[in-house]
Order: C-alpha cells, then structure tokens, then sequence
C-alpha cells in the first residue's frame, strides 16, 4: 500500500527527475538546484503556500519569488503538478521558442510567476516590496473581524543572492521594517560556478542576518521535511521579524556522478547520467518526463484547496463591500489598475508671471496636489526627499508602527530601492514611486530594465539632471544617463522644460501602461513658460511638439528637452530678430513622440526641413536620428566640471549666443 | 606657553572653521562633517599615514581615501596644512571653475588624492583593491630584509557608504581575504539628509562587520583623541582582519544651532552661524580663513617627515635593486605604466581554416599566451570564470595563503569587482581586469564611470554578449547595453569580429592609457576570418576599417561589430553575386574609429556613399550617425527571447536573406 509518506517522496523525485529530464531534452538549463530544492518546494507548494492555479491574480494569495531564478524548473514542475495552466508539454518545451517556460521565469509569460528573475539579489529585493505592500493593503483595507489581505511572501534564494549588494540593502531595510511577512529559505549549497562557495563567501551568514533584524533558522540537511516543515511553522509564527532559514543541501542531488559538484550547476547532466538518476531514485531510466499518477493526483489536490481558500475570500470580501462600500469600491477600481475619476483636478496650473520654478519644486507641488485623489500612490526617496521634492506633506511615513504611511525612507540604498519598488508595482493595486539624483539611476539600472521587461509601472523620478546642478561637480553632473536610460526597451523618459510640463509629465505617469516611467527633474529653477503665448503643456503628451511657431516657413528648427527648452526659446528670439525663420519644439519624450503617427512627426520635423539644432545638456548619442545629416547637436561630450551652474553653462556653450551661432552655422 | 596639547586642538578648530569658511563662500558643500572629522583627520595626518607631500605619487606611502568625498573640505585641508601643492587660496576657490579643490575629491585634478569619490560606497570598495594590490605587489617584490611594499589602506566612510549594497558586497571580499592592510574609520553621526539615520539604518553594524570577518572597535566620542589613536593602534596590530573602528561624532561641532542637525549636512551653515562656530572655538568671528602660524607650522613639520621617510625607502630601493636588478626593473616598468619589450611577441595569430570559435575562448587564449610576458596583469571574474574564459591557467589564484596568485575569485558580486578594480588600477604597476556576463555590466556602472573620470584603464570583459547567448532568455539577453557602455565619455569599447579581432582587441587594451578599456566578447562560436583573404585584424587599432571591399565603387555600405560581420560578408557574397558593389566594414569600435583623422574617416565611409546598413545585435541607438539618412540600422529594437540562437537570429531577422533584403531596400 502506498502511504502519504511515499506519494510525498515520489512526488520530490519526479520534480527531480523532470528537472533532469527538460534540461537534458533543452540541451539547455540548471538541473542541480531544483534536484536540491524539491524537497522545499514540496512542502511549499503542498502545505504552506495559499494559491489558486485557477486564479493566479488572486489579491490575497501569498507570493513566491525564485530569486534564483535559474532553478525555474523546480517552479515549472511544481505550477504544472497543482494544476496552474503548464502542461506537460510546456515542461517539455523548456527554453524552446514561445514557450511559457522560459530559461529564467518571466512573469505575464508562465501563470503562477509573481515576478521576473534572473540576475541575482533581484528577487530576495522584490519580496522585500511585496511585503510592504501586502503590510500597507492590510493596515489600508483590513477591518477588525475582516482580514482580507493576510497573505505571506515566501522566497527561495542562493549564495549569490545573498552575495550581490542589492539583497544586502534589502535585508538591512526588512530587519528595520520589521517585515514580519517574509519567509526566505536560503539554499545553502556550497557550490558556485567557479567552485566552492569557500573560494569567496565565508562570512557568517547567520550572524549577518540577525545584524540585521532577522529571525534565523537553520536546517541542515535539505532532504529533512520535519526539520523545513518545522522551521517555516517557526517563521510564519515569528510576525515582527523577517525570517530566513539557512538549509544545507545538495546540488544535483541524486546524481551520483555530479551531486555536490558545480557540474551539476549549469549544464545539462548529460544522457547517461539523467539515467542513472531515474535508476537512483527508483525511476525506469528509459523513460522521459514520466508523472506517476498518484503523484499528479496527490498535487492536483493540493492546488485545488485553493479554490475553497479563494472561495471563502470571495465571500469575505462580498461582506467586507456591503459594510465598507467606499472602501471596497476604491480596491477594486485600483486593483485593475483603474484611477479614481477625475483623480487629476487638482493637478495644477503655473502662471507665466509666477518666479523661475526648478521642475522638482513643480513635481513636489503635483505630488501634494494629487495624492489625496490617488490614495494608492506610495513612494519615497533613497534618503534625497527634501533634495528631491517628494514629501508627502500631508501624510506620514512608513513605519512599523504605521503601515498606512504613505512616505518610504529606502535610505542611502538606491539599487534595493528600485527593486522593491518592482515588488510593491507587482501588486495590483498601488502606483509606487522612488526618487533619487539622475546620476544614482546608474545604482539601480538592474530593476529599472527588469521593470521594463516585466511591463510594469513604478515611476522612478530623478532630479538635479545636468550641469544645472553645480558646484557638486563631475561625480554629480549627468551626461550619458538619458541616453543610458532611453535605450531601454518599453521605458517612457520624459523631461519636462517647466513647471506646466511637469504637471503634464505626471499626469502621463499615472496613467501610463506598459512600462516604468522616468521623471526628469532640474535642480536650479527655471522660467514657467506662458500658456497664453505659447502652445499649451498638455501637448507633452505627444512627447514633442511645436511649442513657438516660426514667424513664416521654417529656415531652422531648434529642439530641446527640459531645463534648455526656455534657452532656445531665448535663441528663437534673437535668430528671428536676425531674419532666421525659426521653429521651436519642445521634445520632452522620445518614445511618447515615437508612438504618434507619421503625419504628426512630419508636421513636427517635416522632411523637408532639415536644418535642425537639438540642444540638450548631455550626451549627443541618438539625437542624430532627429536632426537629421543637415543638423546638428549642442551636447555635452566630456564629463562636467565643479563650479556655479552659470559659469558651467558659459564654458559648456549653453548660452543663447552659442546657440545662435550654433544655428546659424547651418544655414 | 602653547603646548603640543594647545596646537592640537587649535589645529582641529583650524580645519573646522577653514571648513565652514570655504563652504560659505562658495555659498555650497557640505560643512558638518569635516567639522565633525577634523580630530580623526589630524590624528591621521599628524600620526599615522605616512606620506609625502613632495611626492603624492611615492609607491610605497600610505593611502587615504575619503569614501564620504563630499566631506572633502577635510581632506582639502589636511593637504594644504601639511604642505601639498594646494595653497590657501585654492581652499578660498573651494568648488569654483578651474579650481584644484572641486566639490568632491577628484584624482588627479589636486595632489595627494588617491581616488575620486563621492557616489556612495566606491570609496569603501575602491580601499579593498587597494589593499589587494598592496598585497600582491609585496608578495612579488618584497624580500627578506627588504620591505619594500608594507603601506596601509585608510578610509573614512559615512553611514551611507555602509548603506550601499557595494560596501558590503566589498567587506564580504575584504573579510574573507583577511586583509589586514585595511583601517576604516565609519562616522557614525547619525544623521541623514532625511533626518535621523534611525529612520531607516538601525541594522548593529558592529555584529555585521564581525559577521564578515573584520575587527570591530567603538569609540564613543569622536572628540576623544586619545581613544581614536588607540583605536588606530588597534588596528594596525590586527594584521589578518580588515578593522573598522565605529567612532561617534557630532555632525557639524562647534556650531551652536545646527550640530547634530541634517542642517549641518548639505548647505552652508550661513555667515551668522559661522561667527558662532568663531567664537565657539575662539576665534575672531570677524575674520575668514585665519590659520595661525603655530598651525600651519606644527602640520608643515609632520608633512616634512614624509621627505625623510621617502628618502629612506629610496635607499632601501637602491639597495634592492642591486641584488634584485630584475624584479627592481620589472617594477620600475610597470610603476611608470610601460610594458615589456615585445610583450606581445606570443599574441596568437588564428587561421582562417581552424574550427569556429567564440571570442570569449580567443580571448582565453590570448590571455593565457600573454600572461607571462605580462607579470602585473591579474584579474578574475565574478563567479564566471569558466563562461568568461578569464582563468589564467599557468597562475594559482590569490588567497589569504597565496598573496602572489594571479587569479580573483571576486564572487557573484559584480560592482564591488568594479570599485576593487579601480582600487587596484590606481595602483601603479598592476594591469588589472574583471569578468562577467555584458548583461552584468549593469550591476557595475558606477565603477565603470568612475574608471573613466579618473582616466585609469581597468579592463572589463563583458562576454555573452548578444541574444546569441540563446536560451538563458530575456533577463540574460543584453540589448542596450553596448549603447548605454559607449555613451559614457573616456571609454573605449571593442567588439571583436572573430579570434583574430580579439587578439588586437587585447593588444590594443593592454597598450591603452586615459581611461577604461571594454572588451565585448561572444558566446557562441563564430568563424575565424582569413586573414590571407581579408584585411588583416591589425586594423582593428583603428576602429573601423574596410574588411573587403566592393567589387568595384560601392552601391552600398554593410557595417557591423562582432558576430554579426561574419553575417554581413555573407551577404556581400550574395548582394555582390546579385550585381550589387558591396562593401563590408568591420567596426569593433566606435572611439578607436573617432580618433581617426578626416581623411581616414572619408575613406572608410565616404560622404557620397550614404546607402549604408548598420547590422549590430543590440539597440540601433547611435548608429543613425554612422548610416546616414538614407541609410538603415538592423538592430534589436525589444527585448530578446528564451531560445536557441539559431532560432533567435530567424525570429529576430540576423539572417543573410534579411540583411539583403534590408540593403537591397535602400538602393
């Protein structure tokens, strides 16, 4: 007779032997890990987490992240055995050509990914804004006798997870946190590509972690189910502190040739040795990707638990609507990713007579004006608020103690903070923002791109974006950060030139889809440009348009973005008084203006007019495409300098007269 | 009578006010911090650090790195005082235009500046290659009775260098390397720009650091001279532990409204609490940049020690060199940046009739023949030496045992490998080069950028360098990253085109001065171009060059780097049987290409032949330049996909028929 015991040690192997199996058949892929880790995601996905394959949307479910997502088979078998829509034969598609299992796992690709992984410390960041969103859902919407969002976020994580920076900001910010919800279980293998973890990473991990603030655990053999199943009990138990647990297992195991080797890391195991695994766990080594029934069956009932357990949230939730409508009604409008209509009346309006505004002091005054309208929009800065203008006034900060606060403090910790922002985005139903100086985007481009990847919309603001920010010099003075950052794949850079621009630039990233949204802020002020005398600001949305019109047709076009736009506007005065026929557009957004149809960008540069000046206080790289082989660009091409930002812009060219020369020099 | 005790404490004040005095008459920079470091910066400059400020750049002194660099009014002062070729007017043009002492410390630009810094946490990793290379170059040079390298590594670092995720990732190494050549002084002043550091840093960063391996002293009162001096001892008695002495200090002391306030931090105190800070100290409120005799005479004299010191130590090279003339020549070499004659005698030649081959092997290849012409080229990889190709084969790797190893073990920790190398860089004499995958390169910017502001060449190897890399998908697929690398000014960026590319590539990077040198490099297996048919590699130096030219004047223009000039020549083969005059330029590097004279540039792309195709693997972003407008890019405008590259180059369009049927669109 077979008991509970055996199904249980059945299903493991086969998780092992499929993992085997689909790496082998891919030629392609990481079999060792998932061989080691079957055992906790076993008792991960039988007993511990809450999920529903049929509703992997599920607000309520607990989230699971693979930081190292390399190991994906051990997720791929595990959402294909409890019922998630993974077929055997998308195991056996692993790696190939539009595949759901892809070689690391995507997340919108496969149901039942939670979060893109891949480069390292990603994932252990991104659970770290999971948690904070679940903590904030849950002082926002839970009621006494109403708990509707009480889910927990579990990771599986490496050496090189707990290797790279960005898992040590993160881990240093959950202990402060007190994130209680987080259960990492920390596959210690000992084993990395160049050898022995020893070569390298011999600290005390445990030690380190309690520095931190965190609840330690440890197991030391991978294959105990009693000692895993135990300490994950511990760790949901223990709420006010993060909880990791250090399991010592074996990569590859089961593989008697390989098992403990760096072998078994990265490569398939080779045909005679997968045999040898099946013959080791009891398997026929003739046979490929064989699911014993029983085992099938034992898991698809796991899953199916989840239906109940979304059931019952279902009904909790109805009853939560009737008592709370407001409430309830506010959750479901932004857990679609819907805004609260009419969210942007207050969205302000600047005067041409008003003083020169720096666009960071413009953003602040847009945040504060909006955020009572958009009660899901969170976010902070990594210890730049005040520098940045983010501040929340009206609202207090995240804390242990206030889980409603709607002001995060990453601390000087710019990677982590991108990366959490990533997980709170993952969570239907907050728009999180982070903010930082535009050089410090260099520390965190790893979630900013994954962020890209994964479709999703954090809005990363970053100020002082030039020369214009002064004294501080070459270390502080961006250059090739814009074009570093629009290069990226689905990502919206917009660069405001005022006040009214920036009111505009928000109002396209709250409602953007498809994408993080970059904000670009000045530090130094700048003049509001009047709405009476120029073309009005909602145009931004275009990404460029013909702010001043040329007194007949074109001879020139000048073009700028942000703090240089007021500059041109300048130049076109003086260039018109000579005689020069000239047209000003402001081009806040390249891929807003990429996405208009061909009529409006021949309207905007038509092809006939190809003396074309773009001015903008930064690399020149891929301007080119824009001005044409008749234009030409005023940019910067060498680092910046410490001075006062006007003795900067003299020395640099940025003046109205360089400009005019500039320009003219075209003709 | 003035004691010693007297001039001590006048020449702390000095420096506290000579602080708050150049900050306010910049009207920018950061006051609170040297006011609050002034008593470590004179126990350091007057005890321990052994320099000489005739001769910043004498191999063996001590170095000193100001991870918080924007507290570097310290710095600035203590290098005036103790008689630096910095004068007191250059502290009066404190971040102006054309001054030495910019806002943040920069190498180079004033003496006795080891490192730029200024972005967060470089400093502190940027200290772990130093100490490295201080390592290394004692285990190759010294001999018994000739000590010749046994300087130490001093930094000062702030609670947001140990926020970053870099300063961790570099005390993990640091500890586990047990260098005990370094001594950290962390300011721990509680307080951040947004308040309190509690507010989000209240990790015990003393159980962390043990954690790691270091030796851990606090002192309670960064006011406490005697304490600090002792601590300092301490430390530099513990030599198999990196130590870390956590030293409470008060944020802006001395003055009476803003000490141990964010207030002291970023702005200049103002004119009327500068007069308090006068009268604090008792100075005459009245008078600005006052330093009295007894100082300036009391530091000149601990400065002039450094003259003797030197001269010793030039003794003992003298001596040294006697018995040891070859290694004394060796070093002498290398100090002054030079290479050995013929060098480059065993660069390998491939044939073109030789198996396919990726230039990640090439690469290994040529490495390894180089390596031994080459003694003070060391480097490694983040855990991907084997993928990389970067092992140096004939070498052991360096180990707390084996401080000659040539080999880095750097671990999964990509952007302290950046700082370390930078580290290691600055240090005359070594040749020093980090691995990992290009994706990686994203988790190194900084470094990357810091490299280039210096103008020190580190060597990065980005291997896997295309979605050539297949299966790993997405996240591992780079896209814009060689755009986002050759936006930064000061690089230089090759791509090789095969394993005789390669080899130049390497040439070229080993002879490059003024800035860090990038070597791309491919996964999969690429042909090995004749160099009997086509134009030989050795033009590689130049940037772009006609790999083979059109049959008779060009209809068109096929360019391409890397992997993708074997695909353009291809299609030349067909385009020109299709009667079409093709010719092919191969253009690994686009900074090489720009330092070419007008008339070379003409010749390889010549004004009246604008029907050019661009085929690169990677984001079109900059090529538009080289195209022109009638020309076109085949590029990578999304991200990639998990498949085998076979199938990739089709979905993608990297195929012969479509590089023709893209040129052929032109005429």
């Amino acid at each position: 007779e077979t008991t509970t015991q055996d199904i249980e040690q059945l299903g493991i192997n086969t998780v092992r032997i499929l993992s085997a199996d689909a790496v082998q058949k891919a030629n392609s892929g990481h079999p060792g890990t998932p061989m080691a880790l079957a055992p906790i995601g076993h008792i991960l996905w039988s007993e511990y987490l809450k999920y529903n394959p049929k509703n992997p949307n599920w607000a309520n479910r607990d989230r699971f992240i693979l930081s190292n997502g390399h190991a994906c088979m051990l997720q791929y078998s595990f959402l294909y055995l409890t019922g998630y829509d993974i077929s055997l034969d998308d195991i056996k598609n692993f790696r190939q050509m539009n595949s759901k299992t892809a070689g690391h796992p995507e997340y919108g690709l496969a149901p039942g990914i939670d979060v893109t992984t891949g480069p390292l410390g990603q994932g252990f960041a991104n659970g770290v804004g999971f948690a904070i969103a679940q903590k904030h859902l849950a002082a926002r919407y839970n009621k006494p006798g109403f708990d509707l969002f009480d889910y927990k976020i579990y990771a599986i994580c490496s050496d090189g997870d707990l290797m790279e920076g960005v898992a040590s900001e993160a881990a240093s910010i959950a202990g402060h946190l007190e994130l209680g919800n987080l259960i990492y279980l920390y596959d210690d293998n000992h084993i990395s590509i160049e050898g022995d973890t020893d070569i390298t990473f011999n600290e005390d991990v445990a030690k380190r972690f309690e520095a931190y603030g965190w609840h330690v655990q440890t197991v030391d053999d991978g294959n105990d189910l009693k000692a895993i199943t135990n300490a994950i009990r511990n760790a949901k138990i223990e709420i006010s502190k993060p909880s990791i647990i250090k399991v010592r297992t074996q990569i590859g195991y089961g593989s008697p040739n390989k098992v403990n080797t760096a072998g078994a890391h990265g490569s398939p195991l080779g045909a005679d040795e997968v045999k040898l695994v099946k013959e080791f766990f009891g398997f026929d080594p003739e046979k490929s990707f064989v699911v014993p029934d029983d085992v099938l069956k034992y898991y698809h009932e796991k899953g199916a638990r989840g239906a109940d357990l979304e059931a019952k949230w279902n009904d909790l939730f109805k009853a939560y609507k009737e008592k709370f409508p407001e409430l309830a009604a506010e959750f479901e409008l932004a857990f679609k990713g819907e805004l609260p209509k009419n969210w942007d009346a207050k969205l302000p309006v600047f005067k041409g007579s008003d003083p020169k505004m720096a666009t960071r002091q413009a953003s602040g005054k847009v945040l504060n004006a909006i955020a009572a309208s958009l009660p899901n929009l969170i976010g902070g800065s990594a210890d730049l608020a005040p520098s940045t203008d983010t501040n929340l006034k009206e609202f207090t900060s995240f804390t242990p103690e206030q889980r409603d606060g709607r002001n995060f403090h990453f601390g000087i910790r710019e990677h982590s903070m991108g990366s959490i922002l990533n997980g709170m985005a993952l969570t239907n139903g907050l728009i999180p923002f982070g903010a930082t100086f535009l050089m410090f985007s260099e520390y965190m481009r790893p979630p900013i791109r994954l962020a890209a990847i994964m479709k999703i919309r954090p809005i990363f603001i970053y100020t002082h974006d030039s020369i214009g920010l002064g004294e501080d010099g070459t270390t502080h003075q961006p250059i090739e950060q814009l074009a570093a950052l629009r290069v990226i794949p689905n990502i919206t850079l917009i660069r405001p030139a005022d006040a009214n621009e920036t009111a505009q630039a928000w109002r396209v990233a709250i409602e953007h889809k498809g994408g993080p949204v970059i904000l670009i802020f000045t530090r130094q002020g700048l003049p509001i440009l009047d709405q009476d005398k120029y073309t009005k600001a909602t145009e931004l949305e275009k990404g460029a348009y013909i702010l001043s019109e040329a007194s007949k047709t074109p001879d020139l076009i000048l073009i700028a973005t942000g703090s240089e736009v007021s500059l041109i506007l300048e130049a076109q005065a003086k260039l018109e008084a000579d005689g020069v026929s000239t047209r000003v557009v402001s081009m806040p957004s390249w891929e807003l203006f990429e996405k208009q149809d061909a009529a409006y960008k021949e309207k905007v540069f038509p092809k006939a007019h190809k003396k074309r000046l773009a001015v903008e206080m930064a690399s020149p790289m891929g301007w080119h495409k824009y001005v044409t082989d008749e234009g030409d660009i005023l940019g910067m091409t060498t680092f910046g300098e410490s001075a006062p930002a006007e003795e900067l812009y003299k020395h640099f060219g940025f003046t109205v007269d360089n400009v005019v020369k500039k320009a003219k020099a075209l003709l």
